[in-house]
């Protein structure tokens, strides 16, 4: 039988550009139910619908109250009335969407940017613990951004700062991705899609690499196939997450001349790459990056993988409902 | 017979790329004697030695005790220390600036990075009043940067945050200037160094402009000479002013995407070109970034020109001795 969860439990959501995550959350921050859905809706009614059956299937684990819901969105997005702004890859621009889930599931449900979130838990109890400076840069669909400034989560002057994935890198180079209007923008040059990209062009100029094997056998190409083909010594797939790795460290260099920070977290899926993706990252920041940034900063894998955003969305609730009660 | 300043006037010195500029300045930011030098010096001593000068001027202006010299520096800093950690263009790596200076001149002198100052005094009385977050882009010889965070200058882990002219804008494009190791940065791309560099090239290209003209009647192109003939109507100085506003938008949209800031202020001589350089770079701002961010930030020049710097420096000086007082 599976062990019931402790009561008082949050359901914290991950909304990604391809799929959902509802985790039951208690306040350790053990994990004791998790609902994955791989779609997450063509249109804003579908969208809602997955998170409220991701969410309910989580709460059904829970023996006791869940007392709320967090949410983490991959949009720009008003905080304080919990409305998604402007999202580049989901239907939600100007959805109310704390407000029409908590309708649905009689919850309070707070919200907001899933890359702030995923920062919050990684310096609540994960790898930004202690930081007073730190970055995010999630990895997937496109790159979500968050920023933290003397331990707190900067939001900029409407809640829509911290887009890190939409710093440009090339001003002449690829239009952007989804709903950006943007060119060279870090994300479509280093995001999990522009591994799928990179690596799909190469399999096709080495066809006897296992890569190019792997298209003409019509496998699809995707982020974990490319990790799992260079872990196994394939040069042209160590090839792309070399590329992938460099680009990702010219946008950490402009980040640690900006912002001096302690610390750059990297997260998403494509952070089972490790060192193949991350030794070309360090090795192009240091050679680009002023010191004395360069030598004091840290680039690291978020500790809790590509479940940070559903952490920090519990965080963000168990916060709330803190807040809410000793208020 | 000039008049005398009231007494307890500060100091406000501004160490640019390629030239000195001391100030005495009263509690209202008023401004009673400048003291100007337009070179800045080859070595430390140098260097120490001109701004020694020029303080000892505008003291001299002075009816009564001068009370602390502020300094700004184009360089990341140690602030508490008052030691320039590292100087893309001046002798200055690793020297106790502010300890040296106040040997020499037996007053107090506070220290911090230029631009970090130059958006100190926008925000206390300029173009920033009011903002809660703010950036400062001073074009000169480089391109410095200030960060306002929630009201307060933003410096990083180290002190060392703020250099936003470098950022990459392009990742393979030319390398950058002075001791910076990276290429393409806004610095080396949109400066008032790059402005004379795209014109000379330019004037080159087309030898019947008044651009081209002037390049061949042997005087050299400076940034005030391409604003001057870009007013006057020469279309190849204005294609010049246009080129470089733009490259600057592309910078300001990543700006921008970070930070959603309420104000972005460009300062230096290049302010002088107006909208010539203002609306290709609102333009190409307005083109790149996200909404709401690029629908609600401003870009506007610094209300104090060329002086902020100095100015702000003067704000350091007069805020320390403030504080003191108050301990």
């Amino acid at each position: 039988m599976v062990p019931k969860v402790p009561k008082g439990c949050v359901i914290g959501v991950d909304l990604g550009g391809t799929k959902v995550l509802a985790g039951a959350v208690d306040e350790r921050l053990g994990v004791h139910h998790r609902a994955l859905r791989s779609s997450r809706g063509e249109d804003t009614a579908e969208v809602l619908s997955i998170i409220e059956g991701a969410v309910r299937e989580a709460s059904e684990a829970v023996d006791g109250v869940v007392e709320a819901v967090g949410v983490g969105v991959p949009s720009t997005i008003d905080a304080l009335r919990g409305v998604s702004i402007y999202s580049t890859h989901l239907p939600l621009a100007g959805v109310p969407v704390a407000t029409l889930l908590a309708e649905r599931l009689g919850l309070p449900v707070f919200m907001d940017n899933d890359a702030n979130l995923a920062l919050l838990a990684e310096h609540r109890a994960g790898a930004a613990e202690g930081a007073g400076n730190a970055l995010m840069l999630t990895l997937g669909t496109g790159i979500g951004g968050g920023i933290l400034v003397d331990g707190r989560i900067y939001r900029g002057s409407q809640g829509a700062a911290a887009e890190l994935g939409h710093m440009v890198v090339d001003q002449d180079g690829p239009p952007c991705q989804g709903n950006c209007p943007n060119r060279g923008c870090l994300e479509v040059m280093a995001s999990g899609s522009a591994l799928v990209r990179e690596a799909t062009a190469l399999a096709g100029e080495r066809p006897r690499s296992a890569l190019g094997r792997a298209l003409a056998s019509g496998r699809g190409i995707t982020g974990p196939l490319v990790t799992e083909l260079a872990h196994d010594g394939d040069e042209a797939a160590r090839e792309v997450l070399g590329l992938i790795g460099r680009r990702l460290g010219v946008g950490i260099s402009s980040l640690v001349n900006v912002f001096d920070p302690d610390v750059v977290l990297i997260g998403g899926g494509v952070v089972a790459a490790g060192e193949l993706l991350f030794e070309p990252a360090r090795d192009e920041m240091r050679a680009r990056a002023l010191p004395p940034g360069r030598d004091h900063v840290r680039i690291l894998p978020t500790r809790f993988g590509d479940e940070s955003g559903m952490l920090g969305a519990a965080v963000l609730a168990r916060d709330a409902i803190d807040a809410r009660a000793a208020a």
